[in-house]
């Protein structure tokens, strides 16, 4: 398998100076994320504070980092990370169903939006699943229930009904779903999961639905759940002026490493993480 | 006099982004430094890493924040700050001939290019000075050396001769120097400073001049003679990931708070330094 000198997970300002950054410095870089860059700054009204783009709106700035992510032959693989797992000298990086493997890892995810689902983490791996492409095997044949937080967590669904005889899709985000017709749609608000017996129930400010498997679909993955052993405070994943976290040759940055929640700060932040990875990749050839 | 709620020094990358967040937070802004921005930064061939602006000139991306500061209205004023005192709840700057006030200050002055000269700092206010317009009263009619690392400081000079019955001026940079005829250009690079009787001697490679006085002209002062009571490390001045100097309501950030050199990182921690000011300044008011 083809090993990656840097892995970087997000495409949002952090995660795209990562890639720019590591690539002039001669670094195989494997940028992993949306392909339509971050949602959140596409839509951003209008940005004041991104120095050299005065009073620029969202859109505009994402087509600037696009042009200058092909002006440098940088793709994005559009690809779901699951888990990352520290493996000594390497990374290995569950991405849909495939195993990739990097020398160095950048996290740059953003910042989970919104809290966890009371009975989420506890039944974590034991009736709640993040990701329906890895547990495929696992739930095929059963009833499951899918509480979405984006549009983009329909294919996911599509897919389960494809092996599920049941599936019940609780769309936590206002656009209409498109989704095969087999795909039950209930448009109620989910406040909890809960442990019964035969799985779980998913409980609705409305009703009580029984599941033998629930996946939680959102666009970031709590970093802690992300990579295994990964020190974090609170939301946030706890990193040196280095963007080092307490995993050698793993790197964090933007808003996922705190606040301010801000552009250029995240974009800074990239650039130092990817710096610190170039040292740590010099030094590991050097040993 | 007028007091100013965030005073930031230097006009590169990390001080025009803080002036811009200042700005933006509705703080009042004092912006010191150079008017043509930073030259290290003009003079840049191709930047391929500041994201947004794929392999652009120096010049160009230069161009970009001026136009940024101009949107904004936000102007520079172009005084050289030889002491900032911190004076309990505001700080005085010495810049020129004035002080200022302001509440906090950011420093964002870059590194200092290259070593002190021997016996620089040990003479320094005892026959060594940084800033010929504060020290007026004390060379008139003084024999004087100049030590000048840029162009910059000729008009440094200039005023010198006005005062003093003899001005030498070696000029440590490659341009030749548009100087008044009196004052006596020695172009041989200068090795050390030493005491003599009553006074200096400049050090060259070639020889050895006596002054009374001894002028050392760089675009920036060592931060911790800048400051008294920083607490530095090495070149550079120590701060948290808050861009939190040892001094309550003074902030760092770029170059000067280490590596790596790059102007994106520069930017984002201008973006950080002025955000802490700002919740500073919102806590002293509420106590």
């Amino acid at each position: 398998m083809d090993r990656y000198d840097i892995a970087i997970i997000g495409t949002g300002p952090a995660g795209l100076e990562a890639a720019i950054t590591g690539t002039i410095r001669n670094k195989k870089v494997l940028l992993i994320g949306a392909k339509d860059l971050s949602q959140k700054l596409r839509r951003a009204h209008e940005i004041q504070n991104y120095l050299g783009f005065p009073a620029v709106k969202g859109s505009d700035l994402a087509d600037a980092f696009q042009r200058h992510l092909d002006q440098l032959g940088i793709g994005i693989t559009e690809e779901r990370v699951s888990a990352v797992y520290a493996m000594g000298d390497y990374f290995a990086l569950q991405a849909g169903e495939r195993m990739l493997e990097a020398s160095t890892v950048i996290l740059a995810t953003g910042v989970v939006q919104g809290k966890l689902l009371p009975g989420e983490e506890e039944n974590l791996g034991h009736g709640v699943s993040y990701c329906a492409t890895c547990d495929a095997a696992l739930v095929r044949g059963k009833e499951v229930a899918v509480v979405a937080y984006s549009a983009g967590e329909e294919s996911e669904a599509a897919f389960l009904s494809e092996i599920c005889p049941e599936v019940k899709y609780f769309p936590m985000y206002a656009d209409a779903p498109r989704l095969p017709e087999k795909v039950n749609v209930i448009r109620e608000k989910v406040t909890a999961l809960s442990r019964a017996e035969g799985g779980m129930r998913v409980e609705t400010a409305e009703g009580s639905y029984p599941a033998q498997a629930v996946f939680v679909l959102r666009e970031a993955v709590a970093p802690g759940q992300l990579v295994p052993g990964l020190e974090t405070e609170g939301a946030h994943v706890k990193v040196n002026r280095r963007m080092e976290t307490n995993l050698p040759g793993c790197f964090a940055c933007g808003d996922l490493v705190g606040t301010p929640y801000q552009y250029i700060k995240a974009a800074g932040e990239g650039n130092i993480a990817a710096l610190s990875a170039v040292s740590y990749l010099d030094q590991m050839k050097n040993r």
